[in-house]
């Protein structure tokens, strides 16, 4: 006999037992629902890519390239698994922009590789979500992002959020107004951080790294903590964008999204215009989205997102704007668990059938698939052990209710529905099953 | 300027565009509803393993060797991709089963990688999916697994297909009745080409490869070929395995099923005891299935699998058992496009509410979701384009609907509705819509 090989995943990577699985599952499934609803559409692309594409828009000493899963496939191609799917859409639209044709709205469900030094909740492989719009310049796109945002919140059970949106022509208006234009890019990346290191922490980084003034720091600080009512901070915006442009335009964006949110009779506080969200990333152009959940806003952004309109420069000459947002699933399903939204997920089948009487395996098949029919998922015990263990398995599970029948069921037409969380019993006949079962299931069914 | 790089994908990678990928969700999404209603939950595993633990199994000049994406990682270990998903459950179970708790059923649709030759219609990345119960010898979990292949093939569609069982104890009595105990996996590893190669090239093989005569390979395969309803199958291997303890367990198997089966009340002809089944691989020990379409039956079978009994034997002493099979994901939907059963499939939302007023775009969203709350999918068209574009866009996708409201409409509180298969229109009041787009679209809402 060889010697055992200890069963184990690599460090920074984890398996997903159901506990994890199933309310993953419901929660890529009501996403699915959600974009396709709203006329998106699934694609998939590669694992695998040539590295020459994955790091394509990649600066030189930028952090991936430590992060990057690289080798040399079988033909000596130097190739990588995917850091991320907003790359690969590039590729695709790029590839396919002629029999795709445009607008092209996708959505994207699927896993990256990054080798990050794996802290607490860091993994080196995880799942992203992200949804798009290519090809359109219109702000109606960008509004339809931010009620995508909206609606799959509450297809998820969330009621209490609010969708920060801003615009970087916005920004980028009010830092020429403080003649700082040329030092955008520096003043934005600390900004964003305003949340999380609060105003003394970003007045320092922005002069050390833009090296503005004290002063300068605080006014660009002031104007992102600018608040009032979505009817305020736009009234603000337009006095001071009187003679720019680019500015009025961002303004007339975010005024659209406004308006169809109130005409669509979303609740007022649901979206916000908020001028310190600026997003860290360079490629935002116009528009920009984060969200975060009223009852706990200390996880941060659980979609985020903006419009670019060069990502797919270095692959075609065409040119491809677009707008998206990626929903954080990890993140979310952390906040799920927190909020108690996860109740009632343990098993995939909330009916457990016990086995009692071996011979009559036919006929507890056959009224677990008259249930399922009805709707009902059910799981058959698949051996004739004692009942008590089969209860004991019943409850170690969290199934909501388990049915018995014996001789004298058989003999009667009757079946009994144990209630497990009540510990309750009744019989009924086979013909009520179905409906004595949604009673005791309600919304678990 | 820096230069342009080609956007491609990898050979033998390939995209899922929209129109691969919608009845590819689709397909995915009924089996998921269908395990999870018979109590399967769903796991996932990484993407990544050390090469030690996926080739615990695998002997040393085996194919896949060559075919395995190998690499070293950043911590310079020996890991490689996936290349199937029972390599991972053999891992999983044995390293959790103290906390999974058996029995345990389990599905798992997952990626999986393998650099083989491209050849039409191979690729190497592609999507599996399985479906296993772990930890019981329980013959109802054998029965369990055909009725969910059953019940799989009837949510996507299919009424006309057979599922063919075999046994490997019972191969292995009749092997040892006729004198041959000891050539049985060279006998069945022929026998396994019946169909593919036929009798002679069978035959030649197994005088080749097992060194059997002329007249016991035909032996062999007379047995396999032995034919009648299940019941007079059975009625012979009964008699065939007096003496035989071993045989006549494995005929007890397929006598439960067929019970099972028609106590469910499913057409006999749905299942069909088939001797010639045997599956190549070596790990099989009990049931054997494969899955045929009447109607395509050249396709091969589109869901295989079977009982074994030491998967996890190089991980844990634990003793682990199983039966499972796995659906051809990819041949089902070469099968469902051939016969036409993916019809229907081509826009994520089948209705598009074209923009003629830019300003009513509100409007537009809002009856958009008013839509969507009813349970049809709508598309807003982003831009405010002239209408003979957008319905050429609606027609290119496919879409089954066009709204449009003008100034007149809008005046009216109407909205007309183009039917764009037929070609015809008609007007109606906002607050019928829904029912009229149900009535237009019948099952494609």
């Amino acid at each position: 006999v060889s010697k055992l090989i200890e069963p184990r995943t690599l460090r920074g990577f984890r398996d997903y037992p159901p506990e994890l699985m199933i309310p993953r599952e419901r929660l890529m499934e009501a996403a699915r629902k959600t974009f396709r609803s709203y006329g998106f559409a699934p694609i998939d692309t590669p694992a695998i890519e040539l590295t020459e594409i994955l790091l394509a828009k990649v600066e030189d000493g930028a952090e991936i390239h430590k992060q990057l899963y690289r080798f040399k496939d079988a033909g000596d191609r130097d190739v990588a698994l995917r850091f991320d799917l907003t790359v690969p859409l590039a590729r695709f639209v790029s590839q396919h922009f002629t029999t795709l044709g445009m607008p092209f709205r996708r959505y994207h469900l699927g896993t990256v590789w990054r080798g990050e030094s794996p802290q607490a909740g860091r993994y080196r492989e995880f799942m992203q979500c992200d949804f798009d719009t290519i090809g359109t310049l219109s702000p109606a796109a960008d509004t339809e992002i931010a009620l995508v945002i909206h609606d799959l919140l509450i297809a998820l059970g969330f009621e209490r959020f609010r969708i920060h949106v801003n615009n970087r022509q916005v920004l980028n208006g009010l830092l020429t107004g403080l003649g700082l234009a040329d030092k955008t890019t520096a003043l934005l990346r600390s900004l964003d951080k305003l949340a999380k290191i609060g105003r003394d922490g970003v007045s320092d980084e922005m002069m050390r790294e833009a090296g503005v003034t004290a002063e300068q720091a605080l006014q660009v600080i002031a104007l992102a903590e600018t608040r009032g009512s979505n009817a305020e901070v736009l009234e603000q915006l337009r006095e001071r964008f009187a003679d720019s442009d680019a500015g009025r335009q961002g303004v007339a964006v975010l005024e659209g999204m406004c308006d169809t949110f109130r005409t669509a009779g979303i609740p007022e506080e649901r979206l916000q215009v908020d001028l310190a969200i600026c997003r860290g990333l360079d490629y935002y152009t116009g528009t920009v989205y984060e969200t975060f959940l009223s009852d706990l806003p200390s996880i941060g952004s659980i979609c985020s997102g903006g419009r670019y309109d060069n990502l797919t420069g270095r692959y075609t000459k065409q040119a491809l704007p677009g707008v998206g947002a990626s929903l954080g699933l990890d993140r979310l399903l952390a906040a799920m668990e927190q909020l108690k939204l996860l109740e009632g997920t343990t098993t995939p089948a909330p009916v457990l059938i016990t086995q009692f009487v071996p011979e009559r395996i036919g006929d507890y098949q056959r009224v677990a698939r008259m249930l399922r029919a009805e709707g009902i998922g059910c799981e058959v015990y698949p051996d004739a052990k004692k009942l008590g263990a089969q209860f004991q398995y019943a409850e170690k599970r969290g199934f909501k209710a388990a049915l018995i029948a014996g001789p004298d069921e058989f003999a009667r037409g009757e079946w009994k529905i144990k209630n497990l969380s009540e510990r309750s019993e009744q019989s009924v006949t086979e013909a009520s099953l179905a409906t004595e079962l949604r009673v005791l299931l309600g919304n678990n069914a």
